[in-house]
């Protein structure tokens, strides 16, 4: 039985945005969670999308700055966010980097000593997390899907496509497409999995993962800023081609003059919510 | 002529959201300001909202948080949110509270040195401001209208209170009602303007100027969280009241299960543009 500690609770859009702190086993250290629980949960269960931070951000960026809640308390959808990695473990080198370690866990599960211990946010995302939801909310279990923004954009990818069954659909803002290519995924893949096991990379790739996928159709809606300073570490061109030569369907939605910010997620996240919306409450 | 210094640009609902700095000749320092341009000022010049932020915040708090762009973008109007203080002139004891001094200018214009030279934030707001917005963006001089939230919900009061025509239309969040009463704003308007100056003290306290209001027919909308844990200091109902015996109309809409903070004011802060729509727009 997880204990949860109630850190916020704060009246929204006729809802409830909660904010909680939990003991986790994968992760050997307490975490939070934010959770926005419409005002349909009084009366009924609901589905649930769950929201997967960027870099340097933690269980307070998107439901502060993105205004999801609106959208979630019209469609009577609930929004789980994660923090982004472990926090306070206190290993050597852990809050050297804004870009790795705490705040940049990078959904993965660490196979390089100090961090593979404790940093396996893949699994504390795809199973752990979820059956705290599932136990302790009023959400109906499965009935969930999954977006992000950049690193969290990434982690929603790969976590849908590593589970094709476990999400009904996937979404994400500026994602990194193709972390092996791109500066920022290479420092978290060679940390995480080591620089010499570049073997194991492709399977935490979302253009890896496309490459080799097998399971039942998934589509992948990607949304990006086509101002984005960050386009060269994003790389969705890599994933679009290989969802063409995989015949995975994938929406591409670049967004003229729009760039990396939470300004430019609040603009479009109205439009995600929607479109899970589709997969999660007909 | 005022030199504007771009700090940040971000698209954002189909326009875009800025932040500038320039120096200020009522406060003595540069000054920050947000300002968002809707879509529409690419081909005509359109209303204005000035916001005013509470204590401890500055010209990031409403953008970053309350998702006002969505209603501005809808409504076509520009919002213009400027910091809470003059900042950065190291004054004795400046930065010895969170709730007097940096951050905190509580929208006086004060008499006690050394606060008196710059912490003139009630000229800056009704006149610097609307001098330099008018001469710099696209916006119809006069179309103005004024909200804020706590500290802020009191600026707005008393700018539009004691300048009748300035204003169309004035509205705010959880306002600090009516200062010489409660502890943050006794606090403010001793070291303002003087612990044995009460004389003076009524010029600038919203209940005051209800009760000696002779100007045109002007509306208060005021919004409040029933669960507000500062209700002793924001002080509604002494306001309502003196509003009752001076027939000055006044909405208090009690908003329950609410709080302070910024989840509230997300919650409504698309019915107050709307309001303020109504007066800006037709």
């Amino acid at each position: 039985m997880t204990i949860l500690t109630k850190i916020s609770s704060n009246k929204m859009f006729g809802g409830v945005q909660n904010v909680f702190a939990h003991d986790s086993k994968e992760l050997g250290c307490s975490m939070k969670f934010a959770i926005f629980i419409p005002q349909e949960c009084g009366y009924s269960k609901v589905p649930v999308i769950y929201w997967l931070s960027g870099l340097e951000c933690n269980e307070t960026n998107c439901i502060q700055k993105s205004g999801i809640q609106r959208y979630a308390a019209e469609y009577g959808i609930v929004i789980v966010c994660p923090d982004t990695s472990p926090r306070g473990l206190n290993l050597p080198g852990e809050k050297d980097s804004w870009d790795f370690g705490e705040g940049a866990g990078f959904y993965v599960d660490a196979t390089e000593t100090p961090w593979n211990k404790n940093y396996r946010m893949y699994s504390y995302v795809t199973s752990e997390l979820i059956d705290v939801i599932n136990a302790n909310f009023p959400v109906i279990p499965g009935k969930q899907s999954i977006m992000g923004h950049s690193m969290g954009g990434h982690g929603a990818l790969i976590c849908a496509l590593k589970n094709p069954n476990l999400y009904r659909s996937v979404s994400a803002f500026a994602p990194i497409c193709n972390p092996s290519q791109g500066a920022w995924g290479k420092k978290a893949l060679e940390g995480y999995l080591g620089a010499e096991n570049k073997g194991l990379w492709p399977q935490w790739d979302a253009t890896e993962l496309v490459k080799s996928y097998s399971g039942p159709p998934i589509e992948l809606f990607i949304d990006q800023g086509a101002a984005d300073p960050f386009l060269t570490q994003l790389l969705p061109e890599n994933l679009i081609d290989a969802c063409k030569d995989t015949q995975i369907p994938a929406i591409l939605q670049m967004r003229e003059g729009y760039d990396h910010s939470y300004y430019y997620i609040a603009t479009f996240i109205g439009k995600h919510v929607a479109y899970h919306a589709e997969y999660l409450c007909n």
